[in-house]
């Protein structure tokens, strides 16, 4: 946590916050913050600056704070991932939230084991954690929205062919281990991304995308973890 | 485990393998893989191919292998690593070794606790294993080098200083959130790459790399986790 995220309950006056809980141990705990430190911090889904900690007790502490900034502009960058297994979803929501990424599609694919789907991380309230200890990490406040989508074909074909349409041509590429070009480099327009389960997506899903407008892209020889691949392919596109 | 990782010791013949332990109750219980089954597998710094498993029993499995490919490229990448914290180790000892990084230097910083030294984490034969995992993630054979280097001026000033005279200017780059130049991309010469603790290098360490010529570099106005940060710049400098 390098950056404290508020929210509008945790305001107690128009320039003074108490807070308590998780953030409280981690500040007080971890950072070691004391009366008179300064943190970064930010609103959630609005401006960020500085807090100055004013008070301090067993169970909470206040402080006062400057909202003087815009948060990091958002990466252009929708990705649509098959669901991981839920010990790799947390650290991937998180990891994609800290990079920017506003816009989350969670969908099925051969690969992705039904039990996935039923699995607590998959709670509204889990995923909203993991993007704030992302937005916490990065010093963000925009939270991600993440929709889920349980049956890939009408997602792909439906909703997805519609969404594509607003990206530019070879702005929709979908990741595949040995197919296709080498993921483009420094890309300015906005991106639309899928990447798929551990072990890939099946050929048919992969012609899927094709169909509707997506380029097979790869990231050389080496297979790599959804979040390995998530985040190069982050840093090779912008 | 998209690939069957061999060593010396596993050769009963010639081009047949036995395998059991790890490696197999995950073939088995995993992959799900039965006799007549072909892998991809690769002997440990060796070459790549196709395993068929013959036999296979509650205890163990054997394969006959054709090794007729060379392993991926290496990524000519020198990673100068602060200490991650033994929860964040293994993962991105793993994660370094999946992206082709072949060389791994972990150094000491301010802001690394010294009791993540005396993890059993930092045990050889733990980062060995994690070499494996990340080998056995991308399909390659080759184990990267993972030398330990207690303290930071020692080591900085004196090997590290000649260690960077063998990289052209500018290809020794220290990355550091909010400093410096935008990282550069699409580099074709090796790059010496040093990324510090959570919460950064501190800044008379960030002097010291930079009289020994290293270029300070930033991803952005987000801080990003080490395993996050060492694979966006992975993406963008290669």
């Amino acid at each position: 946590m390098n950056f404290v995220l508020l929210e509008p309950a945790d305001f107690i006056g128009e320039t003074r916050v108490r807070i308590n809980g998780r953030r409280f141990e981690h500040i007080r705990g971890i950072l070691g913050s004391t009366e008179g430190s300064e943190l970064r911090v930010g609103v959630l889904n609005d401006r960020t600056g500085k807090g100055r900690i004013e008070k301090i007790d067993d169970e909470s502490m206040e402080m006062t704070v400057r909202l003087d900034s815009d948060p990091p502009p958002p990466l252009p960058l929708r990705l649509v991932l098959a669901l991981p297994r839920p010990k790799v979803l947390n650290r991937t929501i998180a990891a994609a939230a800290s990079m920017g990424i506003r816009e989350i599609d969670l969908i099925n694919s051969w690969r992705v084991e039904k039990s996935y789907w039923s699995s607590p991380r998959m709670m509204e309230s889990n995923l909203h954690l993991q993007c704030k200890l992302g937005l916490e990490q990065a010093g963000d406040t925009m939270l991600p929205s993440i929709r889920v989508h349980r049956l890939f074909a009408p997602f792909v074909l439906g909703e997805l062919r519609e969404i594509v349409k607003d990206f530019r041509e070879g702005h929709a590429l979908v990741a595949h281990p040995g197919a296709g070009i080498p993921a483009p480099r420094n890309v300015t327009d906005p991106v639309v991304l899928a990447i798929g389960p551990e072990g890939g997506f099946i050929s048919r899903e992969v012609e899927t995308f094709l169909e509707i407008g997506f380029t097979a892209v790869n990231l050389g020889p080496r297979i790599l973890r959804v979040e390995t691949a998530i985040a190069c392919l982050v840093g090779r596109l912008f």
